[in-house]
């Protein structure tokens, strides 16, 4: 059963970043580089967080995505960058990542989203999409 | 230009809460609750926070009420009961609703989670809705 | 030297509250309230608090109590009443606290403001003042 | 295996809490009292944060408990009461309760310590225990 | 109106930095620096939080900048330095945001504290001003 | 009197640290470093936060550092690399300290303990100490 939730964040994983030899997502990389201080961590990340909570039914990708971006965006976490591109991966749409942001402002204020927006915007140049904006 | 914003955010409050004389919205109450003390308040709040930012194309009014719910658990504010009422009223599912709090135990923790599914469950008991759970 | 710095914390609480008998402050019954758990505590409050930072030259009276009105509010605190209460007291006017607290809407968002507000007008209330507005 | 995992966590919420019939533990209410909305809740609390994240070697009951206490002090939680007796009923005794809330006041200031002061004062009182103070 | 509103921002965003060719503001740049991916964020920036919240009466333009850096301290955020240099333009002195920044001591404790300061001060040399102290 | 409060923040804070010559101790460079700007400053760190907090009796060293990590933990401060190099000065192991980041996953969240434990690597690698681990 345990390494059904293995096996099961693991496949969340793969499902929500498109990850592959080619395009390693960073969610792996977790459980590396705290293999030597806890190696249990990567456990949790996996088998927690993905296993159970991402692969809950009640909502989709694009809103679990959507709500973890928010959540690092009213908190200042340095994570953004990284749930920006499992954004685009999962198929939200540069407008509606940027619309979730910029509608933060009434509720976290405008320096939490101008930061957050600093990020997106290097994201999506790396990533080479951009916003279609109706000015 | 300013009536226009103004109409503007009292049409989305319409929009977004079905509010009529039968059922009145607490986002109008604001206006009048600190009309003594700071008068331009209600300005603030009808043409820019729903005037401008919830009148933004580029997201849905489920995706902007679903994005306010979570920016509110984050930071524990009070407000979450008023804003889960309105994700009902914008056709957000309670499975919706609890999904997006649940899905944020990762992301800020249990305490804040438990909290805010305190809110949603007095709100739903008095919307009179039930959340179908597979269990 | 330290019996110096309780008096001149307690010489400053009086000063910015024009604490008496028939009107006594807050700030002297924390420590009473904490004598059995933490007798230390209301040496840390008068002594640090008022004696050495409330103390220090550089700002104005009116400017260390908006500063803590401000933070206060920043962080949703329980405290904003008394110190709105303290703002009065060292002569802020209604129009300037409400200023203040409406000024953080940028930086803050409107939750944290509307909540503020709310404890601003209860106090301004039970005090007898009145916000003068121009509309 | 999960059956484990929730088992585990069962025994570790019954050794923090010594629950019985008699002094039945808040922790356990947490399942029944979302049963309705989110049965799957009561699991990743008895399973993840008790029976993976408390049962973790390296730190003892007594520290987990008071780190427990700490993170909800920094960040002004309701639930610092149910720790602070979950603190008692491992042994932590009310000195280190109270040296911990107070050591923060450097780190998170005044408020928030006053305020967890106060829910620890009436655990301590509901729980018939008193600080001994050099004072 | 709305052009009025945001001639109005412009206006105080020029009163509070004494912005010119020579001495451009960061204010401004922000609308640049999203054109691409949010353009009507400058006209929220400008019109909102100067042409609205900046421009109302009932505190001063120091009030105002010493209110902005508070918030910006107790919630750790980068754009301390830019609201430091405007407090300078605006006729606050070093003494006056030391002071201010050295009062939240108590409220959001140390740390929050010397990171500010550190942003301070490396402002204060970049503008060749000096802290008068006493000592 | 007062010269012993610093003379007794100076001993804890040695006590703490085992500072000497070839092993100084952050702590008290941060007086130096604003003494341009605040001199005071230094005084109310080695006075107050060391004098008199850190001395306080109740909790020992090793839970007094573990309660300061915790807190930085929470609120996400750069300061926690500091207060790790003091845990293991003070005899807290490497396990304890990432025993006690761990611990605060359903507290605050993966982000901000992913965040600490990258910091806590650093450190533990600058002062060449292993984590001992069951895996």
């Amino acid at each position: 059963m345990a390494e059904d939730r293995y096996q099961k964040g693991i496949d969340k994983i793969q499902e929500l970043t498109n990850a592959d030899d080619a395009n390693p997502t960073g969610f792996m990389d977790i459980g590396e580089a705290f293999a030597d201080i806890a190696p249990d961590l990567s456990k949790y990340v996996v088998e927690f967080a993905f296993g159970d909570i991402y692969s809950r039914p009640g909502i989709s990708n694009k809103q679990k995505v959507m709500t973890t971006i928010t959540a690092l965006v009213a908190q200042g976490k340095p994570q953004i960058g990284m749930h920006v591109k499992t954004g685009l991966s999962v198929g939200l749409t540069p407008e509606e990542i940027v619309g979730c942001i910029v509608h933060l402002i009434p509720y976290v204020g405008f320096p939490s989203v101008l930061n957050a927006l600093n990020v997106a915007k290097e994201i999506f140049k790396e990533q080479g999409v951009s916003v279609k904006t109706s000015e």
